[in-house]
């Protein structure tokens, strides 16, 4: 399965380096698998890299065709040369996709005020009750419905609009395994007209 | 002097009407002092227009050169049909510009929370004061302090960055008045990396 044409391919979709691509191919078998196996691999990497100072990087901005929505995002960097990388444009790009069609209101699940959680997690509890769900599975219902929301609030935990399978916070850490850089959504703005 | 040259450039350069020009013309002399007469007469105009809801518009963005400064600007009128002028788009745009120039915190006056007003007020009558200024003027002068202060941290208050005779709320009611809708600056948002 290590043949040429394959750890060529497995480099392409994930910028590791040939001898991880090779070794992952004949662990694994096929190429997607081995995919899995170097994220995996990579995402233990990219955490480390994720403690990382990113003082670097770009604004990014889409406004949508009609110009009746607008987004303005900095996604930091370590440094100035990846900041530069068309590598790096895309995934500004993508983000800035991201958040006008799926209009996040967080970054990530930290920037959720405590009471903003706990106002919806009271309301998952009343709901339940209402319900008539028993009382003593109340607490693990509202916890469900809690990542829900985070699923749908906050930027990072969203499902990626082109692959809904991954997460946008997926879609950063294997640009972070990929460049070898810490890479961070530090600021984002929406503005929908009139909204 | 109402000559139809000198009626045509006065037009392009107000957006008056053709009597409102030849008048202008007749009764001041030159161009340039008919163009404050017909301001002055559009101000009056434009008053009016200002209290108007302007719930239609556009979002404009603009990035810096280097990608390293980038603005995000709601502009509200009252119609999509002026929202897709080319008028309107130009002001959109040179609005963005003096945001990533001249770095505004607050778009108007009424934006800026009372108590920094009293913050700023506060260090301005203690340096007053330290500088050996007599305490019944001390007042006056934090006043005078803090209209350049709102000249400095208010879009609407600064100064035009391409012409520093003209404040940016000038340019807009200018643009009320030519275009016979109310304009709102509504929201802006700018990123400077790493700031």
């Amino acid at each position: 399965m290590a043949d040429t044409e394959s750890v060529k391919e497995l480099r392409a979709r994930t910028g590791a380096g040939m001898l991880d691509c090779r070794n992952a191919l004949a662990e694994c078998g096929d190429i997607e698998k081995a995919i899995d196996y170097l994220r995996e691999k990579g995402l233990a990497k990219a955490a480390k890299k994720a403690e990382r100072a990113a003082s670097q990087g770009s604004i990014f901005s889409y406004i949508h065709t009609n110009a009746k929505i607008g987004v303005l995002l900095e996604l930091n960097c370590e440094t100035d040369f990846v900041a530069k990388t068309d590598e790096f444009k895309k995934l500004g790009h993508e983000l800035c996709m991201q958040i006008a069609a799926a209009n996040p209101l967080y970054i990530s699940e930290q920037d959720v005020p405590a009471e903003d959680i706990e106002k919806e997690k009271d309301i998952y509890r009343k709901q339940a009750l209402e319900e008539g769900k028993p009382a003593n599975i109340v607490d693990r219902i509202a916890d469900g419905k809690i990542s829900a929301f985070y699923q749908d609030s906050c930027l990072l935990e969203q499902n990626y609009i082109r692959d809904p399978k991954v997460k946008v916070k997926d879609l950063v850490i294997t640009e972070i395994a990929k460049m070898g850089e810490n890479i961070v959504v530090r600021r984002m703005a929406r503005f929908a007209v009139g909204a």
